[in-house]
Parts: structure tokens; sequence; C-alpha cells
């Protein structure tokens, strides 16, 4: 067991703690799935510890390219240290294919490429079950301005060149994806940030030859082991050794 | 041999002929290395086969993602169709980190990281040596004006974001890389889109972990075997299959 803490926030999937120092968190990777906002739940076990490093491994190349995210260090097999930032109250979502939502909203065949990408926005609302909001509902309710909301667009399309390229590497086709944007200050200055994780409960993911769902669909969808799924996605981008047995739950702490 | 057909051009690493349709070209690939100006040359056996492969894959990858190209498709191993442009008389290299001209340039250390991502300019003049130009003097020349600059600038920053991924996927760092721009037109539109090709012949790739040079300063500085390093990153990102001997000279057509 970690030491006690003071815990900040605890949500569906991550907790969140009192840092090590001022404007830090500790955040914890439970293996704990939901979907449907929470009418469905389960316990994965080595979920957590699988995202806690993946999210390390997209967070750190996004810094390399200098796109600003929350992610310090990671800690051990379940935690990572990160900025403490104020959370802007939007999922933010990318599509490159129709998926999910979009494709029934609008009737589209699921994996039908979308006429360019496209950035929506979710009220973080679990009692109003997530709503899809147009950017007029969020300036006018003052959840961010246009410049945020213009910058926002910025980072989530350059996080979407990325990813996508990330995924392209090793047969995977990123269908779409959710990010948290946090705000931080650097004195006066504001900056916005990636925040919360980028994982494969936070995209989808199909392969690119077979079209399997490498991603939260497993879980939502009943189609097979999600452990499995998400030690492929490590496997096949080096963050597991190849050839290496998937995580073990005696394995983890 | 390919049927006979009007030669356009013919450079030190490609020729392009006549296309089957007006406002298409045929890209050969050459297994012919050349550095320093083309003071040093060889005969790289195989090397044409791999940037063709690779070339389509990273042009086709970009595509995906809206970045406009000239590929079109892969015809045979050393072969593709693709647009016929203007080309901008233009190197564009984008650099992440120091090595090669900018290193010694301003005696930084090679493999050391840049402040950010540095777009830059050679003149292409093989009888100038394709040297370093600043904006000032390309619209100056009439080379391609500021708006012409700026579109340049937005897409190679694209290019980079998706390389950098598709490379970070793979265990691979983009030290830098250089694309060519060409200017096509759909009536009065005009458009700038990705030409020349994408390959180990124009990035420079260092292995994440050992640092081992997978691009053509293998050839540049004697540093060992090119194919077996194209083929190396022509593995690792699926586009041979894994298992499978570095393409035989004798397969070549």
């Amino acid at each position: 067991m970690a030491p006690r803490r003071k815990k900040i926030y605890e949500g569906k999937a991550k907790i969140l703690y009192e840092g090590p120092e001022p404007g830090t968190l500790v955040q914890y990777f439970k293996d704990d799935a939901t979907a449907f906002n929470a009418q469905k739940k389960a316990t994965i076990e080595g979920k957590g510890v699988l995202n806690n490093r993946l999210s390390e491994y997209f967070m750190t190349g996004l810094t390399n390219i200098g796109v600003p995210t929350h992610f310090i260090k990671r800690l051990n097999m379940r935690e990572q240290l990160i900025r403490q930032v104020e959370i802007v109250p939007l999922e933010v979502i990318v599509r490159n294919f129709a998926a999910g939502s979009i494709a029934k909203r609008l009737g589209l065949e699921e994996g039908s490429p979308l006429p360019r990408p496209i950035v929506e926005y979710s009220y973080k609302n679990d009692d109003l079950g997530d709503p899809l909001v147009p950017e007029e509902y969020i300036i006018a309710f003052g959840w961010a301005n246009q410049q945020d909301l213009d910058d926002i667009v910025a980072l989530a399309l350059r996080v979407n060149d990325f990813l996508t390229g990330v995924f392209y590497g090793v047969g995977i086709k990123l269908i779409d994806f959710k990010i948290e944007i946090g705000r931080v200050w650097d004195g006066d200055f504001m900056r916005l940030i990636v925040a919360d994780e980028i994982s494969p409960d936070s995209c989808r993911l199909w392969d690119m030859k077979t079209g399997q769902k490498l991603d939260k669909d497993v879980f939502r969808r009943d189609l097979g082991n999600l452990t499995d799924a998400y030690t492929e996605v490590a496997k096949r981008l080096g963050v597991l050794p190849t050839n290496t047995q998937p995580i073990k739950p005696t394995l983890i702490n």
C-alpha cells in the first residue's frame, strides 16, 4: 500500500492524491472500467498498470514535440507525478473516422472516414451524461472563451497528427480520441496544457489490417479480454518488451 | 525494362518520366547514392526499391491526415505515379535536434536538442551546393512569396509532428528531414503540396536506445551497409514483413 496521502479526487478510473510539492499531484490508475456513464462496471486486472505506462509514453512523446502536458514523471507501476491544473470542464474529442456517438447521431457507418478531422466538446458532467455542446454554449456559460477554444483546437489537432503517426507506425488506425485540457499559471500568464490521460481508455484504436478493436470498446461491447487488447497496443509500441507475457495480476502491487 | 517513355528529368537518385495522363509523372527510384553535392557516389543495391516503398508509406500517411502530397499510387517495385508539380526551388529542412550543417555552422554537438523545431531553406542549385538562404532572399528573388512561406512552414510542421510520431512508435528519433514543395493548380487556385520523396535518404533517423544511424549518414560517413539500415527502418514500420531477409539484389527488376 502507498503511504497515507490526502485524496484530492476520485474518478471512475483514476484517483488524484496530493503531490510531494505544491502544484503537483499523484495520479493513481485503477483497474476499474466503466462504460455508458458507469451503468456498466468491472475490474480489469492490469488495466491501470498498462494505462499508466501508455499515458507516460504518449505524454512524453507530446512533450518532445513541444505540446505541453501535465505529465512530470512516472513514479511506479500505478502512479505518475503530474502538474496540478484547473481542469477545463470539457472532454475534447477529435474524430478521424465515424464511430460511437457521432455514428449514431448522424447515421454514419462505423469506420467511415469523415470529411476532415472533427473537434467536438462534451460538457464534463456525469449527472447529465457528458452531453455534446456547441462552442456557443461553452462561451456563453464561461467554461472557456473564444481564445481558449482556438488554442484548444490547435493543441487537439497537433495531438491528433502526432498520435495518428505513432499508431500508423505500428499498424493501428486512430479512429478518435478524447483529451482533457488544464489551465496552469506561470505568474500572470495562463497556459492550456494536455491533462488527464492518453490511453486505450481514451482512444478508439482499430488494427489496420483486420479492423480488430484494441480499445475500451472491447469492454463496452463485450468483444473479449480488455487487458489482452491493451497489452497488444503496448507491445507494438515497444512499451512492453516483445514476446513478454501479458502483465500477470500477481506482479501488480 | 520499362517501356520507352519520355524522360522529363534525371536527378541524382530519381528519374521522372512522362506519366500516362496529363498532369501525372512516373517517378523512378534509382539505386544511386550521392553525398557532399555528388562528390561521393555509389550504387547501393536495393536502395531504390526500399525508398519507393517507404516514400509511398509516408506520403500515404500524410494524405490520411489531410496533408496534400504529389503521391498517387505505387506502380511497381521502383516506380510510383505522382502529380506533376511546379517545384518550388527550395529544400525545406525541419530540424528537431542538431546534426549536419547546423551543428557545424553553430558549433553544436550532434544530437543536442534545439530550442524548438527549426524550419530552414536551402536554394536548390547544385552548382552553388544548395546554399542555406534566409526568407528575405527567397522573397526578394521571387522563389516564393510571404504567403507561400507561411503555408510551407505550416505544412512542414505538420509533416514533422506526424513523422516524429511514426518514428517514435518504432523507437526511432527523427533528428531532421528535408521535403520539397510543389505548386499545383485547381483552376485558378494554386495549392502547395509535398513533393519529391520522404525516405531515409531525406531524413536523419537515430535509434532511440543505441543512437545507431539508420539513414543516409551511414553512406556519407562510411558507417556500414546502407541497405541494411534502410531495411531495418522498413521492417520496424511493417513495410517489409518482419523476419524477412533484406531485399536481395536478385529480386530487383
